[in-house]
């Protein structure tokens, strides 16, 4: 490198992160003839004293991300465990308690679903078929102080052919859409909720929040996608009460009535162009009080 | 266009085509205060005397896509089907009737497969969820003598924790691959069925060969992917008696052991590295003697 | 709705969003006979007083995200742009300005690149091919008292194939990696800028960093990817005053040389397996002093 | 498996085949500092004498696909090569002289395209960044007989904001599409050409088709998608005298004039919806007389 490249080093470092990403495992756990598949893809980011390998290259104090790959296999063969959550849970406590000089960890995971094969009524014990696009997700954030433990649905696709109404909003002079009574309400939701410790029954709660969402989306008559998700979220909270906080997005995926009237048809709320762009994009937080 | 960037016109066309491609449709059927919900992404390829568009820009014998596309919402507002190989029969006829210088009409539709939500054990009447990424696929083809209807299933996702071995295969100067007496067995799974004629159940034969096909993944003591995607074949045959015919693909997504003795583990067959790529892929036609 | 799965309502809203995503406009400027094509995806973001419509689906308050979306083409039409960072500076302050009980509005848009098809050495009037993965980007972010212009660089993907070390890194127990002296480097590289204040030569800022960024990753002799971040974020501090702090994300995409010993090969550093997961990732934020 | 399980056979396999997919190789050339990178992504099929394996799991004809991988990267490192194609011809000749029971091979190879950075004025030895997401592609198929050499062009993506129009297209009861002298044409381009025999300049004919086809699609003033693809098959057989045929898909990606009515706005052919989907797709192969 010529010298005269060499920058005058005009700022400082504020916020620096590294580690893994896109770790894929798959463990298979045994119980009698029972086999129970994972499969899991984890990310790691570590927070810490590396300024002299960001200044200078020296990298004495860096963890190699090779070695937290190794260290994801490695804690997954010695360790049991039940969650995404609690595995998230014994990597984080890994970096922090053996690396003095890391401040802060984050452990991300996401897992893909199976469902079991069912032959002639009968669970198969070990065969499975992809339970869609719809994944489990954690994060354990930890420093030196505390855990926080988050978890979440990502890709819950959902649609309901009726009920769902918007009109009464705001007409001015950009405003073209029609009033609807009646309309299809699409959306692919993710979900985070945060608990106020770090020890529950994360799989139970799992169950309990993602029934609720979907319980509500179904039956809840919605005069907007903010009303729906503000109740989603209100019911999750009554469902679960180890949880603190729950945010919840959801993109509106828009079915366009399909102009028939140039064909002389009529379109009695049957024909729809399904669109993946633009969409509405919804979110909020409710908070326990 | 400057003359001397003219091309001296050394070839002669010897195939084209042309269509629409992804069209997508969203079609409610109620009945009574049951909904179904139909999402379709629609593909048209048509062929004929183009000639004249291709070699002097004279589109008087172009269908405009865009026609198409009106077309494709049209009939379904004014048709009532039950597959979607009926849907794609309606849209082929429809080009090949109506237009008398096109000589052939492809039509290939997919469906995204929703799943109604249940509550408390009854059946939602208009709520669904997303039922993964699996999709529902027929292809049309049609000229002015015959048609021709293939049927097929696009990204079954399954896996096995065992009855899956691999040994025996040739081993010669570029071999490392050991053999195998315990392996996962992951793959998704695409299947092409044609029917040997245009008049039948699709609905009940995509159930019957789905079934076959999943049922063969999780029952068949696997010594190879050549050896299970032949038996899936076989089955499928077995029991859909109009199917002549039946391509499977499947491509072995590989879990790959992942090595644990520089920590002093052992792995005993439960921690591996999930792969996308690079990964086998077998495919074969099974066509009734 | 049966009234028993009315929530408790437990929860208060503590923050919520809404606006529409992916509105893609592409816009032709046309300067005697040259024409120029912006092609933007933008995304609204707004923040206010929506509790009634959360809460009981009372839209009054609510700004139809189709409406945003036709603001998008409105403006697009109505108003002279030189960059995506002026263009979203006037759509954030068309928001801000026409709803008085809107508090805060973001927008990001993504700049799709083209570049100018060159035949016999001149540049073509109206032609252009696409230049690659590589977005330009940007976020304005207003509230009532002030805005916030951040631009960016998503998808720069590079690779340089030696000046590249990594070694004297932790060696522990779950170490395997070997110390590298000559590797490649391979990133797709993100990059965050903020600006000091509203009012700047965007575009002349993003081909400085956009510069200093590569010439960087192309001289500067690494030892880390770490260092080579860092440097390449204070040299871009030198090369845009206006510049208050830079962000950059640099993914270590792996190539991995592949084993040819079993083979009676010797692997002269020259074949390599390419990889796109598991990756490392790398940031950091540096702020002028 | 249970024995009632076990299909009656009905079937006789007709075509079979099976190989690795998406082998990724980076390979490095040196000379003198100047270095090279090859990115290139393999799939490998073979077709033979296999019935065993599929019919009773006797693996003892198989090639592991495992081994083809290492095959792939062995045969890089012991061969130099000037051409994807000459690789090509590499690997399937190795496999089609090593096992006697091979019929047919065929080898794909994609490759991602990088562009040596410039830094004032000077290409440097060492450093890239990514083309594009165009690709270069081929194919080699061999049988024992003889092999066939395509080459081709994946993803080149252009756009031309004027001289094209479409109009006199048939008008009929599901036609809306107004006629139009001036719009924008955008294309993600698809070409594969056949050479006559097996041994050729493979690298100067891709060059001189890739500028054929960007040069027409500049140049030629446009009455239909047909036309200017057409044109752009002839002009590349003009530059190429070893293809005796190409074919090209251009996918007519539309965007759509923004209706400014509303807003008492005109748009002056300046405003678009960009879009992905539904889009027109035209193919057609070109043969040398």
């Amino acid at each position: 490198m010529p010298s005269e490249n060499k920058s005058t080093q005009p700022g400082i470092m504020t916020t620096n992160s590294y580690g893994k990403s896109r770790v894929r495992l798959t463990k298979i756990v045994r119980e009698g003839g029972i086999h129970n598949i994972k499969e899991l893809t984890i990310d790691i980011q570590i927070q810490g004293e590396f300024d002299r390998a960001f200044r200078s290259g020296d990298n004495s104090q860096i963890v190699a991300t090779d070695s937290m790959k190794n260290t994801v296999y490695a804690l997954a063969a010695k360790n049991e465990f039940d969650s995404i959550e609690e595995f998230g849970g014994i990597l984080a406590e890994h970096f922090i308690r053996t690396y003095k000089h890391v401040s802060g960890v984050t452990i991300e995971i996401e897992e893909d679903l199976w469902q079991r094969v069912v032959l002639d009524g009968k669970a198969h014990p070990h065969a499975f078929f992809g339970a869609g696009g719809e994944k489990r997700w954690c994060q354990v954030a930890t420093d030196r102080t505390r855990a926080t433990v988050s978890s979440g649905i990502r890709d819950l696709r959902v649609v309901k052919t009726t009920a769902s109404e918007f009109w009464g909003f705001i007409r001015d002079e950009y405003t073209t859409l029609p009033e609807v009574r009646d309309r299809i309400f699409g959306a692919t939701i993710a979900s985070t909720w945060v608990f106020d410790k770090a020890d529950h029954d994360f799989n139970l709660c799992y169950e309990k929040i993602r029934s609720a969402i979907i319980e509500v989306f179904a039956t809840h008559h919605s005069l907007s996608v903010q009303q729906t998700l503000y109740e989603a979220g209100q019911r999750a909270l009554d469902r679960c009460n180890s949880v603190k906080s729950i945010s919840l997005i959801m993109p509106n995926q828009h079915r366009v009535p399909f102009n028939l009237e140039p064909f002389k048809l009529e379109n009695t709320n049957q024909i729809f162009v399904t669109t993946d762009e633009p969409y509405g994009l919804i979110s909020a937080t409710i908070s326990r009080k």
